[in-house]
């Protein structure tokens, strides 16, 4: 078994009592200033960029070996910090540590580096053209502003860091307050990890409370910034970000309402209105609904409420009360779902319930209610707005009079996801348009299933147009994700011993090149020039 | 011949000529207002993205052909308008044609839609995974601010135009004011050239004027925005677009100082003192200097100076007096000229000349200067920023006591180029340093030769941490240009008869593709779930 540096760490305090600060004081040295932070990240900046891709592998797998060594010890916090379930933290620790590797096996493959070699043509169609190798390096320090929903994943060894650091960028974590001991316990595995692996001091580096992050975002030795959160929060960042005398590029993901639409045909195929009930029911209720790719609507056939309505409400009240995340979640929720509630036209399908405990923990059961179009059209964003929280909109349409490839722009203007069950052999043009629409306005589309399964691939895309992300051209799940931290650089008739491995002749790193040779642009010889 | 939609076009009335408000009223069908070409973008924009690969690449070359079918029409307007040399006019619109073919070519073949397919596998490493399959497709309608430094090339048909059409986005063009006669006849042969080749109408639509470019860019139905000019400009626009309701990637290209540095060994390697002077007079007063890639400053060793300082005057004497652009840039030239004279301890080595003709024209020779280091470090930004036109500066370094790499972040923190000349066999800590520096702070490194040669090539890079552009994770030129105008999205368990050509099993359309098989993540089987 791999040496677990938490071995010595004494038992957690209770979070909010006595021992709190003392802990706090225990482990400072684990926790930076921002402006400090931003020193060491600029320091190592240079030395992680020429580690080469081989180390930088090593040194991702070391951390994800020693988190998947420290579970016993990080899971427990994680549970009294967040108040998830056992089965989704072990499971989301593990995706954590696969999706490191999985990054390791990508930095190690060196295909993400988009080699582009022009050989020296003196023939080319606009004359004699210079050899140019053209590769992604690492775009320097990056902050990432943990979330709260995902203590693992989304947090202080989550994707967003395993994906600045596989591009060869330092990492300040911005940690969330929803699970400060968590963090703090994290960043410890990975600082020791990061330097066992021998990767520069300050590769990693952690910083605490909001001003920290503004902070650490507005610094100049700062060159772009990652997020997961709400659309709030995002938005004032990506501000910050876009407001700097050296703008930079800022990776928010913020929120989504995730649409699913059941066809005219589509009932049969998703196994029927009780298995179609049981599949919602579960997606939304799942981590209490805490999940930005939470389905928030669900589009049925009219005449198919009456036969949801009970097995929705069976498998809903079927639910167990489940802790959300800290109080500013539960707040924010009983907003939302005390607006929704009182719009007018809005039924309840399956009530719900939301009870504060003396902690001022919220303890909610599902919320599940319907409403026809013409309401939710005429309601706007009381209706559209997400609401994060086990909470779903059921919309009953007319499949005669609907056009819900025209409706999709309108309603649902950006999503990570979109989920269809159509008829296992339909095809119309309204499926093609609505399906086309679909690809428009999300990062991705499902044929079936539910959006909360997010396969950690090459394939996966998690990010979708404004106000799902600030920037749809990347995604924050998946191995393109380290695209973000990148940025192109050519080189122009450099000596073999000038240029990275990567770009030298005889590809002594062996990765993909795509090469443009002389003589290709000869089909062009009419032009004059 | 291919026939050519401008043949009856009517001799051009003189700039600023009673006939000139006529021509307008001739040509205004070509001209639309931001709100109408912004609704009929977004009208073409989903039949475009569905026209497929072969017919967007067939109509980029009726483009090329209508261009060099049109030449003889459309220089003589240039010349008129710019100032510029008849054969550089004629060579910009042969690239001009030529990278219409390039991205044809591109589009073609299909790479650049980056597919990745994820085979369904039931045993990866966190639970089964579906089928997932992954492409880019068009962000939408696009506004691209011309340039007025290039007529053709950064223009109405240029590369920004050219990469956005490639990519499936229909373009709203904003003309620059500098050349609008030139602007109005392109316009028409891209929009016939179109619609000849069955491109939906709304594909291409040209606007004028400073008010209906913010317009467009603020109109929630355009998807992106793209520019080349000023640092000032750019940078206003890329706030509008980060601070609309719902933000926008804005691909800016500012200003750029593209310094040079010859190592105590790199004389030789220039050829000599004779050769450099001649390179660099060329390349500082190519265009009159008025080339975003302008070499702005030359690093050379004590006692260089004195070789250079006779063959740089007599090369800057020999340059025959060349009209600036338009009075804006005069007055930006004299203006930056100033300063920079009057700048302690600046001293000319060519003089250089300005003089305003009754049309308030500039006409200019090329004025260099030169500084030593430690006037460089105290002057600031009166020497650092780009001076637009035939300017540059020399500035004297000790090699023995001078860490050029550690002055690149604090003097030139973004630049488009970056050029060094070192001996042939050199090898030194020191120049690896300065190499590494520049290949962080510039998108093009060269060795030898002079930034102002620009290859429109796949491997081409041109972009740079900021101010040299707004996004540096882009290039706008070369066929990555493209890269700029697509997002992702991934279809998950699709049937294949729903996916797009690109993704559908068997490949029908010939791309190629990443696989993720099934079963490759088994290594990561020592993980528990």
């Amino acid at each position: 078994m791999t040496h677990s540096p938490l071995d010595t760490t004494p038992d957690a305090p209770e979070a909010g009592s006595a021992d709190a600060a003392t802990q706090v004081t225990e482990e400072q040295s684990v926790v930076t200033s921002a402006a400090d932070a931003a020193a060491r990240a600029h320091a190592a900046s240079t030395p992680f960029a020429l580690t080469d891709r081989a180390a930088r592998a090593d040194a991702l797998l070391a951390v994800a070996d020693a988190l998947a060594a420290d579970a016993d010890t990080l899971v427990p916090v994680g549970l009294r910090e967040t108040g998830l379930a056992e089965a989704r933290l072990r499971g989301e620790l593990n995706r954590t540590v696969v999706q490191l590797r999985l990054f390791a096996d990508t930095v190690r493959a060196g295909d993400y580096l988009d080699v582009r070699i022009d050989e020296a043509d003196p023939g080319f169609a606009l004359g004699a053209r210079p050899d140019l190798r053209r590769y992604l390096v690492p775009v320097g320090p990056v902050v990432n502003f943990a979330a709260s929903n995902f203590p693992f994943a989304f947090s202080v060894a989550g994707g967003d860091t395993a994906a600045a650091l596989a591009a060869g960028c330092p990492v300040i974590l911005k940690a969330h307050p929803g699970h400060p001991e968590l963090s703090r316990l994290t960043a410890q595995v990975v600082v020791r990890a990061l330097a066992e692996a021998g990767m520069p001091d300050g590769t990693f580096q952690l910083i605490e409370g909001q001003d920290a992050g503004i902070e650490a975002l507005r610094d100049p030795r700062v060159a772009a910034g990652s997020f997961t959160g709400s659309l709030g929060a995002g938005r004032a960042l990506a501000d910050i970000a876009a407001s700097r005398p050296a703008p930079i590029p800022f990776f928010g993901e913020l929120g989504s309402v995730n649409p699913v639409f059941v066809t005219a045909d589509g009932l049969v195929s998703a196994g029927g209105a009780d298995a179609l009930a049981a599949g919602f029911v579960a997606s939304v209720s799942g981590s209490a609904g805490q999940l930005c790719t939470k389905p928030g609507f669900l589009f049925v056939p009219t005449g198919t409420l009456a036969q949801l309505d009970a097995p929705i409400r069976e498998a809903a009240e079927g639910v167990a009360a489940h802790r959300l995340l800290y109080p500013k979640i539960t707040s924010g929720y009983v907003e939302r779902r005390d607006t929704i509630l009182g719009v007018e036209g809005v039924r309840p399908v399956a009530a719900g319930t939301v009870e504060v405990d003396d902690d001022g923990h919220g303890w909610v059961t599902p919320t599940i209610v319907s409403v026809d179009l013409d309401t939710l059209l005429s309601a706007g964003e009381d209706l559209l707005d997400e609401a994060f929280g086990p909470l779903s909109i059921v919309v009953e349409y007319d499949p005669a009079t609907t056009d819900l490839a025209a409706l999709v722009p309108e309603l649902f203007p950006g999503s990570l996801t979109a989920t269809v069950y159509a008829g296992d052999t339909e095809q119309s043009d309204d499926l093609d348009r609505l399906v086309f629409a679909l690809s428009r306005h999300a990062g991705r589309v499902l044929f079936g299933g539910w959006p909360t399964g997010v396969a950690v691939t090459p394939a996966m895309q998690h990010g979708g147009p404004w106000p799902a992300t600030t920037n749809d051209s990347s995604t924050s799940v998946g191995t393109a994700a380290l695209l973000r931290f990148l940025r192109p650089v050519a080189f122009q008739s450099a000596p073999d011993r000038m240029l990275p491995p990567e770009l030298r002749d005889g590809n002594p790193s062996s990765v993909p090149r795509a090469t443009a040779p002389a003589g290709e642009s000869t089909s062009w010889g009419s032009t004059s020039v």
